[in-house]
């Protein structure tokens, strides 16, 4: 996919820097990064609900509530995930936090632990702590790409995204690296992204902005439904730049902004998702709930004849209703609508007669919109999906290592 | 895949003939067929629960409440799936339950009517009119054949099989006929299972039965998750053989038989899945609850990263537990325990030392299990799945028509 979806920049907000060298963990290119705040950064985060969580997101979430989300640093190892590895892998994950920390001068508690990479083997701990010990050497503050080069696994292209936004006082910067979406390929696991912010924000103000922004962003996209062992989602604050109190119009502008720098990169992940050519968000309204419209656009979303029949730019709407009829949602099927783009599939009692080859065309597009009304509630809800291919496949049923 | 699957046999049981048509739908060959009882026989039947659900099933659902399960025969089109077809396609299922009534003598409530293949097309109504005109006129006792062929959308072989119970009385026999799996291939919708028996049962009695034999057979398979607009399992008692009474040491023998009957027949569904060429029984065991154990079951067998793991015969257990990590189901991950056939892959504590060699032999076989032990729950549940290979994206990612 073209690199052109990438932001213009990558910088760093003021407060914060990154480094990034290679461990030779596994690829042969940098595969450790360390993202490190000038002081304590208000941060949230959140994480995978798979019940195999890996060790990283065990001690992270554990370092988070000792600290009441204040950190000072993130290290993230590509290549191995820590996930399945049982009690040395949570001695694994603690090393590298206490190695951060001595090298760094910080708490292990101030810090951050991820990876990401292959399940159930334990990491080289000697050449990840030997990677750490040169971090300090090559932290920058210019550019946010070498730490998002180092979080690949089999991302075809590193995700990063910068913005400001204009508050009642002035600019605030949010910025913020990603990589693969959902359970990617054989044996790796993993979404990651980070996001940064100068804001003087509390960390429960963040965390709201945080759950708003996930929700409609990294929890709405899919690739293969399968949901990984390492997933973690999770925002500093450096505080060097202008305060957002609660209930504040500020407050409002910061998380639609959070939102649509989270939604940018979610993006990125769906159109690098494996084998995938298409991205194409997928609207349920007029649902009889938020719920109901969730569970229907999901359902559509995972659906291996709907992500097919995109592959095969065929405007198969039978398989998109068949789907939401399984969803669980409620509704009653002769008020369906559908519509891809601005182009009318199915009107209300079954009623089809558009162009196929008007159809054709929208679906021969890299990315478009399929919409699908229930009926006349209020719920609504997109989930951003890619097509199913013989690439899929092929990386998936082909051998591990 | 081999026939040789099949039963040996496909013989009605006493009180039953069919026959089978080329109407000329779709195919060419064979499309439509009659299973017709000599007397009204008991009539139990299941439906998807899809809300998108096709006319035949509304209609069929509604005939057999109408006559409190006494039917007579079935009707059933290929090539077609009448789904999706809003009011037209109601008065055409109707109209197919009153050509039968009126060839054959019967009540038009006596009919079921089923149809199987395009979803949001019309029947061409003078064609299948006139293929049941000429139904009368093939109708024959001694073999279920011609109707397992002629319900056959993309199934690449007919499924059938006939089993003779011994009840403490004496015989009492079973036969079967079924197609293709979920929503096996472009806008075909559908699985359909008819069977029969000649014992001498109440509706209510074979309704039980039915729905004891459907749950751990017909609802425990998977091929692409989509559970179609079309499904529909039924079963017809003739009553021209032994007599099975409530809470009977027969009835027991009976319910066992029939899931036997249901059973085998879910399995050719699944081997005969698109681009499938394996079939791997996913059992999920000591599970908190029989909920529990059917999650992650479910989850396990509908993951694309474990059914391409299954192509690519790779013991990729990572991903059997990252699914069951996330189906809901709930344990601890400690516990986890993992067996490919008799092979250990995993022990409690993500102890994995066994031979990749053993287990890619074991994947390279046609049919084996994988057992995954959650903890020392009562819960335990089967689901059969089959691989997905780029044949699957193939036959999906194609046009329609």
């Amino acid at each position: 996919m073209p690199p052109e979806a990438n932001g213009e920049e990558g910088f760093w907000p003021a407060g914060f820097s990154s480094g990034a060298v290679d461990a030779s963990i596994r690829y042969g290119r940098n595969d450790l990064m360390i993202l490190l705040g000038d002081v304590p950064a208000s941060t949230a985060a959140v994480f995978t609900t798979n019940l195999c969580c890996a060790a990283p997101v065990i001690v992270s979430r554990n370092h988070l509530e000792k600290t009441s989300g204040r950190m000072r640093a993130v290290v993230c190892n590509s290549g191995n995930a820590n996930a399945a590895t049982g009690e040395k892998g949570m001695n694994d994950a603690r090393a590298m936090a206490e190695a951060v920390a001595s090298d760094f001068g910080l708490k292990p508690d101030e810090v951050v632990v991820a990876s990401t990479g292959v399940i159930g083997q334990l990491l080289p701990m000697e050449k990840v702590i030997g990677g750490i010990s040169s971090l300090p050497l090559v932290l920058q503050r210019e550019s946010c790409l070498d730490a998002a080069g180092a979080i690949m696994t089999t991302d075809t292209f590193p995700k990063f995204f910068t913005l400001d936004v204009e508050l009642s006082a002035g600019k605030c910067r949010l910025s913020g690296i990603a990589k693969g979406s959902g359970m990617i390929s054989p044996d790796m696991a993993t979404m990651l992204a980070f996001m940064t912010t100068d804001a003087k924000i509390s960390s429960d103000l963040l965390k709201r902005a945080l759950e708003h922004a996930n929700r409609n962003s990294f929890n709405a996209i899919t690739v293969d439904g399968d949901t990984s062992t390492n997933d973690m989602a999770l925002v500093m604050a450096s505080g060097f730049g202008l305060e957002i109190l609660p209930e504040s119009e500020d407050f409002v502008l910061f998380c639609d902004a959070l939102e649509a720098l989270a939604t940018f990169l979610a993006k990125l992940i769906v159109i690098d998702g494996e084998g995938a050519t298409k991205l194409v968000g997928i609207t349920v309204e007029g649902a009889a709930s938020q719920r109901d419209a969730e569970l229907a656009a999901r359902t559509i979303a995972q659906s291996s004849l709907v992500k097919t029949a995109i592959h095969g730019e065929d405007a198969n709407w039978g398989r998109i209703i068949a789907a939401a009829g399984r969803s669980g949602a409620v509704f009653n099927q002769e008020e369906l609508e559908l519509h891809f783009n601005g182009l009318c599939i199915l009107k209300p009692s079954f009623i089809a007669d558009f162009s196929e080859e008007e159809a054709a065309a929208i679906m021969s597009e890299k990315a478009y919109d399929i919409t699908l009304r229930l009926g006349n509630g209020p719920g609504r809800a997109t989930i951003w999906t890619c097509d199913l291919s013989k690439e899929y496949v092929e990386i998936n049923g082909s051998y591990r290592s």
